[in-house]
């Protein structure tokens, strides 16, 4: 059999996490080399860097793409967008692979989309067919048509996929890798010190007797209310006075809004029970989780681990919009007292039965191996 | 009633044809201001400018731009989108349109999908639904999937967008504004002298006692054999020897291939019987068509307006699979013989009766009128 | 006299400051007609956007330059500045100037200078013939032999402009418009309160009874170190403990290393006798200046504007490497106890008379006027 | 010692030729090691492509960029050097040179010059010092002023760097290495036909007799009267019957008027006396000037090679404006009769003597040798 070149474009954070047992398994299926792309915010300290990261999990980074442009509108994520196809194009042209994989929904991922497809290269979409109510959505089943083969983390996802006009044959349910690096932690007691491994800024809380996580991103369509949907959010856990771990957000076109909004928030009322984290390990991230009383924010986390891993969630907001949701989620809106309420409502049940959504801890190896297996094709048309 | 807007972004010649009434009922609306934009190869004199001709027919344009890169292989073809995703997001930027109209399926025409909708921009894709069998496939679905508002051409397409997921009250079969270009002409006889009002090179055919005219543009994911297919053609003509007006092909990657297919076999084979030109002006080549025996080649100008004309098609190759015909055309694979011998038999048939597939005439106008009075959105989520 | 447009690009901070008397008399002046360009980090808020700024002014912004890429390495500058050709190349493109500005030095600057020289648009350079210790050494050079006409600000950098094989004819000692605002101070007391019209972030510092004012940039080609040089200046300023408003650093490749520094020492060591800006109007901190016991930093301001204002400056490191200095400048290096001393044995002099080495206060004018009246060319060979 | 990694960016055919034999002697010498980077329009077949020339020299291509912008005007030249900086600037950042070679002043070598001097890498440039009299004049001591290491090829040039500030021990005259390769040259008799060798376009001239070499490219800053500055040539050379070569132009804002006027002239004129080639390799073009009868244009050939090779020589326009020259060649303006009176004036002469002004056949390795030897610094001050 030929060896595959698969080249793979992590550009965000979450984005790694997402894939990281799929990277694994190419680098070791025999037929599979891996190509591996950094690019966008993924390379940058503000946003926290991943480098570190993927190179102490044994990953070789193949070309680094730098491509963020600054900017405080949405302008600059189109410009950023504009600017990856142009990027990857030549490294696509460079590395010549045989296949390159996109992940999800992020803006720049249709950049991996165009520059793959418009040079012929058959393009893997991983967690294609899901719903969310804003910008993302329309990436994501830009991405689908786009895409030559499709892995997809939930059989609604599956069915939304095919309804679109795709080919049964090049759909698979293979469950979402996030859900492997999940089922790998041991879940018997937090092994570490988050502050003392982690520094970040704020107070030093007394996180040993439960603690709560926050994970809010801006949301891009609305990015001018930004900084007022985290406050609401701040001023809840605030006045609830619960140890609070808090994950900076992710760089979108609202980020500056949202960041604003923590950072004014910080100046002003000093909160005492808030430590904030700008980055961490996925595996300290899921353990922390596991180990917490309540996930609030809008993380997809919230959605995927959690319904695994039994966490509870109060999901705030439309970012996850339609996506399918196990019993540990509460939805509530921006707005301080049904956020504090959730809270103390998720907390009165503690820890909750794991449920299998959007996977069974074994996807990564599942998608290499259908890579490998997989006849790789660049043509297609609607089946309709 | 408030006014809005509209911005086109034309970005090649045969999209100014296909938009020409919309933007002239656009232009007269009271509702409406129209923002011109012109782009990509249409702004080239090497593909043949349409500056000169939209400036005649009275659009002002409102912005040029500037962004196609030189390159024998697809990836100047991704870098050429990247850099319009960057551009366009400026000028849509700058120009604050209430709505933008991206056209049909070119591979830049992504771009603007991709700058407008990234900004919050309700976007207006015109022609999608159909189905090709090549990048532009890939491209027209991906525009339908980013688009908030949808004017298709035929019942087909209008079942299809829906069937991926579009809301049934945002997609309208309105006919294709071409057809009302089509419509418009006068069918008694041709009132100019093509070799005299557009020169062009090659000898001075007879062309008064019946002509044949061909288009034929590369197919991109095959672009390398874009020589080849061209050669088909151009032996097949030469060897019928009836007059010919062929035109030149518009820009893509395999452009190259097919101009130096045709320089080639012009420099070595001298044909007697081929007259060529690089433009026309759009109605002067629907009169051309209307009178002509027969259309050869892959131009959509055979699937639709002939199909109004009754004007008789050979069609080859591949590039317009599976899209909706009429009962004047006939498909041939790239074979000298078999071209030949379809041309023979469509002459014999004479002009065929008129068929509305693609249109009544009376497209731009309903277009226009349905973007002044429908509420104008930027937010979307998958019907099922 | 037929009227010129003259298009100035304005991309940071402190160029705006050192030409708003010439954009005045452009704007004033009946034969010139103002176009003007903010772009770069003078358009975002995390180094401080003017835009408020100029339109309080009374200018109208004409257009808007989204050029800045993020990174942190100096591979991000060198591609703000390739992005910032292409989009300043459009921008002539479509306002057609009569002649174009370029301002000093910043990296960014010879992005104007290439898209305004290769569209045979007649360049004027201002603050050209100085000599500074590292990129920016370089680039004003090359702007001076890209640039048409010359506006410089000493007798120094006069002769060394003409040295450089400039027509004489060409090269004109104006002074710097810096020092137009400067001149504009009324000198009697500081009338607004910094912290109550700024905000900031840090300690109320008592600052009535004197204080001192630092502003240090990192120096570019030594970007890796800019944290640790940094650090010095903290250091010693917290030792001095004397009331200190700091003002935050303008983008470079080596701003967060810079920025770090602080925030680090910030946290680690809660100084309470510091006061953060990230930007102030130029009027007042020309105010700030004026009735501060001493600048410290790396800041041009201390060179310039604080010469003529005879406020003590103590200047850190090589940034001003080789520009004409008043007796008001003490140099030393990064290095905390030298800091200290120098700003000691500064302070213990109080206020310096006046120099008119970079200005006289009357350049914006003077400039103006010879714009309006020279003959703009776009051709020229080197003298020698 | 240590090996030094030296990265040679070819942007157009005309530069490889002039870098050739400096490419060997990098690759050749035990503490180099060559890094080429292919660029522009030396990749694009329209302007003949020059990678089966490298290839066939024995060189591999370490990065191909791709970066020229289609268009009619000097904005596309201005948005390739843009779109040159930001891809150059990724292949710096990967390649990590010890130093980076640029060459000459065609308008895209600043993209080099900037890529290399923004990320503190040495930069080396090749020919500076010299004169002529358009947009190459600015980009030549532009880059003259980012370089520090410079290797010039007259006397002239090497006082004019010196002249303009540059560190005198930075500054070598070690003659063009174009006149290595030219005496290298066997001047016996040419020993190919060159129509069958290279085709072309046009009759199949009877050369053996004697033949005259026209290579005319179009003068940027005045593109749009190319068509009829070469207008003037073609009906001289047309009228003067004498058998000829002619060169097509490189790419150029103005090529599209300079090609246009052939193409058009070869087809109302059909010219029996005149053969069109696109390219020849630079051994052969060589070999084809020593034994020609006259070299007619504005190529820097005539005023390099021809005074070593004693070829006479009729130089038409400014584009080669106070460039030192050899009493081989004649200047004349774009006028017909003129250069018909100069070509036979020439002709009447005869052969002439060699002079050794650019070089004296050993600049390559006297070149590679002092990049070899000497510090690679990447700061500087000007001298005065």
């Amino acid at each position: 059999m030929e060896l595959r070149n698969i080249c793979v474009v992590v550009t965000a954070r979450p984005s790694y996490s997402r894939v990281k047992t799929l990277l694994s398994a190419i680098k070791e299926h025999e037929n599979l080399e891996l190509q591996l792309v950094v690019a966008g915010s993924a390379l940058l300290d503000r946003y926290g860097s991943i480098v570190n990261f993927i190179e102490k999990d044994g990953f070789e980074i193949t070309e680094r793409v730098f491509m963020v442009l600054e900017g405080e509108n949405p302008t600059s994520m189109a410009k950023t967008t504009g600017l990856g196809v142009m990027e990857l194009a030549n490294v696509f042209y460079k590395l010549k692979p045989d296949a390159v994989v996109t992940i999800a929904d992020r803006f720049e991922t249709i950049a991996t989309s165009i520059a793959a497809s418009y040079q012929n290269i058959p393009l893997i979409h991983i967690q294609g067919g899901e719903v969310t109510g804003n910008i993302d959505e329309k990436v994501r089943h830009a991405n689908t048509k786009l895409a030559d083969l499709h892995f997809v983390s939930t059989e609604d996802a599956l069915q939304r996929v095919i309804n679109m006009g795709e080919d049964p044959e090049k759909v698979f349910n293979t469950g979402c890798p996030s859900i492997d690096i999940a089922a790998m932690i041991n879940q018997e007691a937090l092994n570490f010190n988050p502050i003392e491994k982690y520094g970040g800024v704020g107070e030093a809380i007394d996180w040993k007797k439960g603690y709560l996580v926050v994970m809010q991103h801006p949301v891009t369509t609305e990015y001018e209310s930004a900084r007022e949907d985290v406050l609401s959010t701040l001023e809840a856990i605030h006045e609830l006075g619960i140890p609070t771990f808090w994950f900076w957000p992710n760089v979108d076109a609202g980020s500056d809004g949202t960041s604003n909004g923590i950072r004014t928030f910080r100046e002003l009322s000093k909160p005492k029970n808030i430590h904030f984290f700008k980055n961490m390990e996925s595996d300290d991230f899921l353990k922390l989780l596991t180990h917490s009383k309540c996930l609030i924010g809008n993380s997809s986390a919230g959605i995927r681990e959690c319904s695994f891993l039994g966490v509870p969630v109060v999901n705030i907001g439309t970012r996850q919009h339609r996506r399918q949701r196990g019993s540990n989620v509460v939805d509530v809106p921006y707005h301080k007292e049904k956020i504090k309420e959730a809270i103390q409502e998720r907390i009165s049940k503690g820890r909750l039965p794991s449920e299998a959504i959007y996977g069974d801890g074994l996807s990564g190896k599942r998608i290499a191996k259908i890579i490998a297996n997989t006849p790789l094709t660049f043509c297609k048309t609607i089946r309709y």
